[in-house]
């Protein structure tokens, strides 16, 4: 089908050609000069379903870069440095007294060696893989892998979010003491806040993780997170979905997030995950353990049963407001048959009168309308001005402090099981899972330093 | 046309039956039984196009709450107390000495004795009724009062953009030291960044501001606010379009922020506008004046004339990615006839394959999108990852990191000047008015403390 072979692993037309021409093979060291400047690196292999068009090339720093053919002026090779990927593999000890964890692959940085969208993928899953690369998790729990996909977070959906629920409802009742799922990282705020609303009440700790920085850069997260999230699945009592990921300081620990009030909010650093309107749950560092900042919290149950509620409506839609944002946002949406919009309004939540007598027309055809807040930390309050209340006043809801997202994900479960308005409106303005909470703490707003109490007294001292 | 009169003062039905039914007039001091419980506070009047379902009472909280007539049962009254709403009117002293300011009005809470919304509004804005309430105003500078609009910050556009940049330019050729635009905090940011980009490198300070809480209530933020932007206007040597607002302590101080970088971040907190991915250019209190953090920016010019540009075309629109994300969501703007589109993706800068041929078949038909970031911080970088490289393949234009609300409001100024796909990405991606820096300085993440040396450096450390 491609010309592919190994010397030029995973390349296809129109860059084949280019690199033959300079018998510039895998695992080449090169100079390229391009366009935009010099690169100097190592040639990876790609994955037959890569993009054809880049030249990926691993620099000392231990970046990936893509060139474009078509940037590509000249190819220096420098020699040749076939990167050592294997990952040595120990059979995983097991040991009767310890707990039991399993560990849900679905894609992302976590499990693999290299960084798992390059092409160049040697995926570290198996539990002697894993064992072979971060020894510590021996120590913690005997573990179980199993794969359940292998998808770039961007592309993971509603029938990703049941099927995770549905493999955490079979280990929970083969009774394993905790569940680990490891998932890329940008839209793992998405999922946990699905599973928080499709798992009732689970007897067990389950820990969302992944990692910022592939495992082969120095400054990768991966191994630190791993630990941290198989750690507090095997040990800690939070019977609750969680997001663990690194905190916000050069110490090495990671913070729990309620998986309902957490979201990306940095592209590139490790410390991305941050607790909205509310504070992480807890700290956890392989030095001191579980350190709780919040408590009340659901505890581990000595149960092997967990119902699922898998139900997702995809009808549905986040508009985010914005100034002079006309009516046909909202036409559109209601002619192509969506019944659930989630607006992201300004301040106390608010859009713009224009827009009035479409939302009045979708709320009265049926759409279920509920109001967010585009600051991300506060609540709505509608009740406060007199276009608040006019807003209301066309059968828009106002969501409390619900994040935008997660008002997404309940909207599309709510409409699952019914479309009438005031069940809809009650399953909505329910709190099931901490989506919804009666007020921000004083160390809610922006971040929260965990670990580090001089600076939490500081801020509690002066951060309104 | 209504029943309207001084006793019921802006009320219509429904409720101004329910209202004579009690005798509950204006200013009355009532106790409301309702569906919801009881309120207590003074009736306040309306203005004419108020929403007419709703009894607005100010309670001794200093809160307005809005009381929906089919939830009201009863009313008792308690007595009487019309509100002492009455700026003691100064006339505004001149200095041939001082500095001139002109504050522009379009609305918002600052201009208003009572919040601007609640239609027992007295504005105050003229020198004369501002000095009443300000004093300090007077020691500032010579200050001048226009008043453009008076518009909820939800509904500016455009169109109220261009007219305040054109009477920005007025005033600079008529010879002020500064300017100062009183505005609602909704939508602050999109008109600051808006006249960032219409206004062509000013000669002198032009200074937004607005307050969270009204003026009537003791923690009001609005004197402070005011005090410190007609300062900044006059004295600061910063010739830039800024937010200047309450600052995030305890300790009294408005930070300044650059019109292109700042957002609003909280529903309700004074200390809601922050600077994303950099820190504010300065902090300004009474006690120390100004405090640079930046020192890269535009000087005053002793000058009178500027450049304004005041394009705009309103064919754009921001598309805020979720998990599941159908591309009819696309297509319609394509059929609608949107040219740009800005994507807040996740991550780095992605979306999910299924939106893959809509992106294409907009980029070929002339449409022109931009993908920026929905954690807001950070960088869309869409070389790292195929899925990236695959996006930029289809024609998606990553936009550094731009705020996908200053990017939205550029692609439409960008498009108000050409659709040559050349010109509009080299207007967009070359910085104008710091909406694209180099890099993101370490104390660029979430919070800048400004004006608290020790927990500055403490976040040198920690804040990684």
């Amino acid at each position: 089908m491609t010309e592919t072979n190994e010397d030029y692993k995973g390349y296809r037309e129109p860059l084949l050609s280019v690199l033959k021409h300079y018998e510039a093979k895998v695992w080449s060291e090169i100079e390229a000069e391009t366009t935009r400047g010099a690169f100097k690196g190592i040639i990876l292999p790609r994955s037959e379903t890569a993009d054809p068009n880049h030249l990926v090339i691993k620099m000392d720093n231990g970046y990936n870069v893509g060139l474009h053919y078509n940037t590509i002026e000249d190819i220096h090779i420098i020699g040749r440095r076939v990167a050592d990927y294997h990952i040595p593999e120990k059979e995983f000890p097991y040991d009767p007294i310890k707990r039991n964890v399993t560990l849900l692959g679905t894609g992302g940085t976590i499990a693999s060696r290299l960084d798992y969208r390059t092409g160049a993928v040697i995926p570290a899953f198996s539990p002697g893989e894993l064992y072979g690369a971060v020894p510590e998790l021996a120590g913690i729990c005997n573990l179980k892998t199993k794969k359940l996909y292998g998808v770039f977070s961007e592309n993971i959906g509603p029938q990703h979010w049941v099927g995770t629920a549905e493999a955490i409802k079979k280990e929970i009742e083969n009774g394993v003491d905790g569940i680990v799922i490891g998932h890329g990282t940008d839209t793992m705020h998405y999922t946990s806040a699905a599973l928080s609303f499709m798992i009732k009440n689970p007897p067990v700790p389950i820990v969302m993780v992944g990692s910022q920085r592939s495992s082969d850069r120095p400054s990768s997260d991966a191994a630190l997170n791993l630990i941290n999230s198989v750690w507090t699945a095997a040990h800690s009592d939070i019977a609750e979905v969680m997001v663990c990921m690194f905190g916000p300081t050069s110490d090495q620990y990671d913070l729990l997030h309620r998986g309902t009030r957490v979201r990306k909010m940095h592209s590139s650093y490790r410390s991305t995950f941050r607790t909205i309107g509310d504070t992480p749950i807890g700290y956890v560092s392989q030095q001191e353990g579980l350190k709780l900042i919040k408590h009340d919290y659901r505890k581990r149950r000595a149960e092997c049963k967990v119902e699922i509620d898998t139900v997702f409506d995809e009808r549905v839609s986040i508009v985010y407001y914005y100034p002079n944002m006309k009516p046909d946002i909202i036409d559109s949406l209601v002619d192509k048959g969506y019944k659930g919009i989630v607006i992201a309004g300004t301040g106390l939540g608010h859009v713009n009168k224009p827009l009035y007598p479409s939302l009045k027309r979708a709320c009265d055809s049926g759409v279920h309308i509920y109001m967010t807040v585009e600051t991300l930390w506060g609540f709505v309050q509608m009740y406060v001005y007199d276009t608040g209340r006019d807003i209301m006043d066309l059968g828009v809801i106002p969501a409390a402090n619900m994040l935008p997202e997660t008002a997404y994900v309940k909207l599309g479960w709510a409409l699952g099981h019914t479309h009438d308005k005031d069940k809809v409106r009650d399953i909505m303005l329910t709190p099931i899972a901490g989506e919804i909470t009666e007020r921000e703490p004083i160390d809610g707003y922006l971040i929260f330093q965990g670990g580090l109490p001089e600076l939490e007294d500081f801020m509690k001292l002066h951060m309104r």
